[in-house]
């Protein structure tokens, strides 16, 4: 059997936003395109027929979460990833470099043999270098794979940045050499530089050299405000490749997408939905809502009333409210699916937007309504960084809990 | 419009077993049959719809967790449980007393105003009288309302068990005439009387003269033996009327209710397939599995490959082995689905095996092999008992909890 090849096809563009088209033998994907984060094998809360209904045309696995539990040897011995967890939708897996800075206990970064750590769970050591990461995701037989990166937190030590990106691009070159020649899979590099251009546009220019099936914007969405990140996007536009697929890591709101769109952005992943999911926040067209609010115990109405999936408009705030309330499991199910399919809608929206010529338009309208939830974090944690600076840096690690405390 | 009446009917006999079909407004309920237990408005971890398509034709409720949270009123507002938690079967409400025994702290039992507790989410004091129960019930708008009855633990003090058969005998008969006259709903009364055989005739005498749609066996499963509880159905099954539904409560395992088929029971509930759901424990037609046991780590067949529903055979023993070890919902959302599919897969054979006139046969073939793996847990118990009398008293106290540890 001859295996469809790895593609990427710009479809429509209106001004710097653009759809298009990933193919894949195990499905194509339209872009931009949002993928579900399913970080141990599962997307939390949620059955994997339940995501493809939502739209979703690939999920993201972590490399990191996988080889600690189950370990890859136990996916390897039914065939990868897809039959471990019964998933027909194309796979990305990242490299594990993020999780190694954000959860690990980090020993060491060597430059030849890797990250030297200690898992989360039970405190063991492990190394991982870009030669192993690119082997465990081969086990995987993950359809995107991504190269090793040191991915820094947000940083004004230009010095720092700059070593930190070159050791990605090395790490970049072994992941490449190990991966070798597969053209039904996709290999990815990541662009690192922190919040400095001319280092982004030297490791773009890099990794360009070495060239890669598609690009992905590292070291964003740590700890910089949305503003930070955006001209980070808009001046480096300009020099990724026009025909590879971009993919900005882990963000974002549906408000920083709308932004990254604009500027260029064809993918996206996330854990907001299925993590605000289960701790009671829903994105909706008007905004988002807090469920455990008091005020939805009277309100009858379900989340989104146009919705025709699942059956998700036969469940109203106040059922949901008292689901929450009693900390039963169909609230995270419910929430969870609620929020996936939210996320997809929001894409359509915008690739039919781009398709139509009138994307800008649709950000504008849109881009203040679903940003102004969460503006006031931005906006909080601002003066709270001027107020009292060693609160804020505290703040600055958790910036997903922010969104979670400050519901207005 | 006019709304079909309660009505019960029985279609086919062998020996004392029997298939009946229970007629409601809300649709029709085949017997044998087994209500999965939605305490809180929700049956735990799974949807609604998937209930629906387990073959569930009615579900039960709590109202003694309802009147808690979210409290009868929010429910009433959208005009009742149906309405609130999108459910379109049957619903039956149990009327509060075992819970009050068993999980609130009770102050006092009044004859005549009724039981005196607090709850056990904030210590909140509430009185439950017959009458109220009633209300409460009418309110969540339950198909099949269940009399108020003290329900006291496995007891000999032959006294204390007939003092509150006797007061479960005048709540019922007030339960009765709060409840009126209802065409369109079934009213249950419920046997008490202990392990003592006079005690239980009475009980249903005397509730046969108050006259109920259907008649409930309180107080078994609370701690007697299988053979115990199997002893006191074949005493009274000659009492019970032949042209009434027989309900045995929170009951139980499938040995339990293939026991108690045999022995002319109608309808059934339990907690056991979804609490052992969200604990690893799967039934299966080849006995019981802790999936959390490390050697289904190298088992990729699923828990029944002969299983077409939701998907489910394409999920296998080791990936749900990873997903309970790492503490995902998705374990509790498979497995919990998975057994009430299997109870619904059980009592499909049971019926159609009584049809057949093969019930004995079916019975005695799979009483022994889905007996044994509760059979030992029923041993060790009794050993224990033999050995540490107080010890055994306490597990007494926690009979599920015995299930969920002993994995042998």
């Amino acid at each position: 059997m001859s295996l469809k090849k790895f593609s990427f096809n710009v479809i429509d563009k209106d001004k710097y936003s653009r759809t298009g088209l990933i193919e894949t033998h195990r499905g194509d994907i339209q872009t931009p395109a949002f993928m579900p984060v399913g970080t141990q094998g599962t997307v939390k809360a949620v059955f994997i027929d339940d995501i493809i209904k939502t739209g979703s045309e690939i999920i993201l696995s972590n490399t990191y979460h996988l080889m600690l539990r189950p370990g890859v040897d136990r996916i390897i011995q039914v065939g990868g990833l897809h039959q471990f967890m019964n998933c027909k939708l194309p796979i990305l897996t990242d490299s594990g470099g993020f999780q190694i800075m954000s959860l690990a206990k980090l020993n060491k970064i060597d430059r030849e043999k890797g990250a030297i750590f200690k898992s989360h769970v039970d405190g063991k050591e492990f190394i991982l270098s870009p030669e192993e990461s690119i082997r465990i995701q081969k086990g995987l037989n993950s359809d995107i794979v991504m190269v090793m990166d040191e991915c820094p937190k947000k940083n004004n030590d230009k010095k720092l940045i700059k070593e930190s990106m070159e050791l990605s691009i090395y790490w970049a070159e072994r992941s490449k050499n190990s991966f070798g020649n597969n053209p039904h899979k996709g290999l990815f590099g990541i662009v690192q530089g922190g919040l400095f251009k001319d280092l982004r546009k030297e490791s773009i220019k890099k990794l360009i050299e070495i060239e890669f099936d598609g690009y992905a914007l590292g070291g964003l969405a740590v700890g910089e405000t949305q503003n930070e990140m955006f001209e980070v996007l808009d001046d480096i536009k300009k020099y990724l490749p026009e025909n590879k697929p971009r993919y900005l890591m882990g963000v974002g709101t549906p408000s920083d997408i709308l932004g990254a769109v604009k500027r260029g952005i064809d993918m996206f992943d996330c854990v907001l939905p299925t993590r605000s999911g289960r701790t009671g926040l829903a994105f909706t067209w008007e905004g988002r809502i807090n469920i455990k609010n008091s005020k939805y115990q009277k309100d009858n109405l379900p989340l989104d009333k146009n919705c025709t999936n699942f059956n998700l408009k036969n469940y109203s705030k106040n059922y949901l409210n008292h689901l929450f309330n009693t900390n039963e499991i169909l609230a995270s199910m419910i929430l969870t699916l609620h929020n996936i399919n939210f996320y997809q809608e929001l894409m359509k929206s915008i690739r039919s937007n781009i398709k139509k010529g009138t994307f800008n338009k649709f950000h504008d309208h849109y881009i203040n309504k679903l940003w102004y939830f969460l503006n006031i974090d931005y906006f909080l944690k601002n003066t709270i960084r001027t107020i009292v600076g060693p609160l804020a840096q505290l703040l600055e690690q958790f910036p997903f809990n922010i969104v979670y405390t400050l519901n207005i």
